[in-house]
């Protein structure tokens, strides 16, 4: 009984937690929730291709220790229904909807890649919605992409056992060594995985994130939109989204604090979990 | 009885710690210890015209909770005795000397500003002492400074209390508020305040640090014989030493964290000194 008890205690986790279902207009979306049903909620916006199995869990898990945190599949991606946009204007649609409908009034982001354009335009829009944002290997629009080629070279690599090692993680022994074991922590869960869609997402979310990039903003109309906190995070060697995209922001928004992360690509929230978390930490709770 | 005992653990602060002092060769060094006596020391590197007194208590304290930290006065300023050099080569080596007097056989330093300089001149000639850095508020070797000019206009402002308002914080209200706070904190101390050198000090030392930054580096030598780990650390609107700066030392370096602070100037370290404490504690102890 006492470990039954003891069991029953234990927090869920990303590897454990069910994953949950809420539905409306047409659009049933898949989420999981984790952490304490009381203070500010973290929402997590995932990269281009990614579903709610392609999140960390040595990062998921530990922010969760002190604060809600919801990982989510937005329209069409993964087992959320519905058709993927092509705009990342259409992407916060669907995200202020999904938010909307777990009746939370006020949120932080998390958003990284494709979910950190997703996240400046939901900020940018929903002042009173969004407390403090996290923008992770992301661009501001009309920023610096190389996603197609970075992609190409990628998956030329037919040796790697899954693309994220060349595309997240620079080519040293120590961050391909994060990249392994980030991976591990990724497969832990063997039930109740989350489905990759294919070209159906992959299509329009490149030609969301392409177009983003594509659209001058010299006077950085949107990220000066942003008032709230921002905590602005990159890599050193990130190749499809470059850290002088984060220096940019951090310069074009009013209230940035930048994190760059030594040798490390794409994935530096996931190589340099520790740090990272303990900066998210910092940030959230100031 | 009871209080006097209380009294006696305390530990002691940057307010309240006697100032102890350490000769050798000619030079008599003035210093204050605080925090545990075990755990890799961190040395504090002054900025320009900076004496002990001159490091904020919230910053030095708090570092202290859980290591030993040394605030000194290197060669010729406050009350250490000698001659202060006019270079930044020179001041390392008088730093090196006191390093070793207190025993020391690694240690981390945190430079700030010219000490900054001299943190990186020591890191790249004595790979065996120093473990980690901390660069905050300073420039590569052949970087931009815009010293003279940025003190002339601080001086100008005679209705300041203190130049250091207007040359260590950004004009916004939050800024200059934090600044007279940093004041306060610093002040704090009224019995045995270390000495101003006047420009026995200031000459040699601006000298020092227009030389380094009008020494030409374009292959970044100097960072590239840094192997330690850094962190480099500025504010977004530092009009002495820019954070152009700070993103050129992080991208020349081999290991470094980069973390820039919003609206704030020079004195980024000390406005958002929560923030400072909680990133070089998870730096040190990564």
């Amino acid at each position: 009984m006492t470990e039954l008890k003891v069991a029953s205690r234990d927090p869920a986790t990303l590897e454990t937690a069910p994953t949950r279902y809420v539905e409306a207009g047409g659009i049933r979306f898949a989420y999981r929730q984790l952490g304490p049903s009381t203070g500010t909620p973290l929402v997590l916006l995932q990269h281009f291709s990614g579903n709610i199995d392609a999140w960390d869990p040595a990062v998921v898990n530990a922010l969760a220790a002190d604060r809600p945190v919801i990982a989510f599949d937005n329209a069409g991606v993964g087992r959320s229904t519905g058709q993927t946009p092509d705009s990342v204007a259409a992407m916060a649609r669907d995200a202020v909807t999904f938010i909307g409908l777990l009746g939370f009034a006020k949120v932080d982001l998390l958003g990284y890649s494709l979910g950190g354009c997703v996240a400046q335009q939901i900020a940018a829009e929903h002042g009173q919605l969004v407390r403090k944002l996290i923008l992770v290997g992301t661009a501001p629009q009309g920023g610096e992409e190389h996603l197609l080629a970075v992609l190409k070279e990628a998956f030329s690599h037919k040796e790697a056992p899954d693309p994220r090692l060349p595309l997240f993680f620079t080519q040293s022994a120590g961050s391909q060594a994060a990249g392994k074991a980030f991976l591990d922590r990724v497969y832990a869960r063997k039930e109740d995985r989350d489905t990759d869609g294919g070209s159906a997402v992959t299509d329009p979310q490149a030609k969301a994130l392409i177009t983003w990039c594509a659209t001058p903003d010299p006077e950085h109309a949107m990220l000066r939109a942003i008032k709230q906190p921002a905590l602005v995070v990159c890599g050193s060697n990130d190749t499809m989204l470059p850290a002088d995209n984060a220096y940019a922001m951090f310069k074009g928004l009013s209230n940035a604090q930048l994190v760059l992360y030594p040798d490390s690509g794409h994935g530096a929230l996931f190589q340099h979990h520790e740090a990272f978390v303990s900066h998210v930490r910092t940030f959230l709770d100031a």
